[in-house]
């Protein structure tokens, strides 16, 4: 589509305005396009994995999570912050088994997604995930969440329905509604036991 | 589904951490279902309106805009935020103009989402809007974009690829699918010119 240069905004400055015990926000300086000067705040974020987890027998699992600032509970696939340093492979991995106690023994990439472009710099990688097996959910004991399976079909008429409301769940439907329609494929690895 | 109290937080205080010029950032201590406390930081946001515009010929008006956070150009839907007291049909109408120029003639609400269940309490309605006349557009002297016309064909296509990959956009994707489908269907109304 060209040259972006009429667009595009350069960072003179940056100052922490707010870290916080989980947020941790930046105030920058941006030179607009047209010469003049800006502020842009936002949240820094290491960003996340989402995952789409399929069972042998086509079915999708879910949780149901209590989510305060939006202040109700969510229908969502599981996901979970990268730490630092962490492969995105590695993080869903990690999340799938400790939220929903689920190992999985293939994954494909599916997409990346920005939830909230305006003020935070967050990527959500989604991954789909299948070959599963149960080994036992290891939640935080300050982590409660329930795990619940549903068709894709059933999954879909929520969101058709307003019942899932989480942009990354909602943004994966559009893939799970594709990719088992056959029209949009994935690229399936096996990843090494220990990796 | 049932019960929830096993999951349900109770807010016992609120403290606020950030007044920026643009982001209110709170922290909130909550009672877990298990009787212990944590605390929640999250922005809180005034709630947005996003439109999925379709034109007579049935190609959709999408927009090139640089997002500082995300570090890119991003193809999103004409969004913005709720003013004060204004509803949001009301919010739709005016962004749609402002942003891209259009009027519509025709309204329907699709579906509510909330970006980042994790630290904001903003929802966003996606509206359909058809019918769509030429007016000009109404930037501020500090906005820059680009707006442009997709058939949903390209547009799918570019969610599939990689291309769209702002949550709202990739969320209404779905929407946009199984609208133009004919399996999800849209209540359409006719506001008030002056409305």
């Amino acid at each position: 589509m060209g040259d972006d240069s009429h667009l595009i905004e350069e960072t003179t400055e940056r100052e922490e305005i707010l870290r916080g015990g989980f947020l941790h926000v930046v105030r920058d300086t941006v030179k607009l396009p047209n010469g003049r000067f800006a502020t842009r705040e936002y949240v820094l974020h290491p960003g996340a994995v989402a995952v789409v987890p399929i069972l042998d027998d086509g079915r999708l699992v879910l949780e149901r999570q209590y989510r305060h600032a939006a202040g109700g509970v969510m229908i969502e696939f599981p996901a979970g912050k990268l730490d630092a340093g962490e492969l995105a492979l590695a993080c869903g991995r990690r999340e799938l088994l400790e939220e929903t106690g689920y190992v999985a023994r293939e994954w494909a990439y599916a997409f990346t997604m920005y939830p909230t472009v305006a003020y935070s710099d967050e990527a959500i990688e989604i991954w789909f995930a299948r070959g599963l097996e149960l080994k036992g959910a290891q939640l935080d004991q300050d982590e409660f969440l329930d795990v619940f399976t549903a068709t894709p079909d059933e999954f879909l008429g929520w969101c058709r329905d307003g019942k899932v409301a989480d942009s990354k769940t909602l943004a994966a439907a559009l893939w799970v509604q594709n990719v088992i329609a056959g029209t949009w494929k994935l690229d399936w690895q096996t990843p090494s036991v220990a990796a």
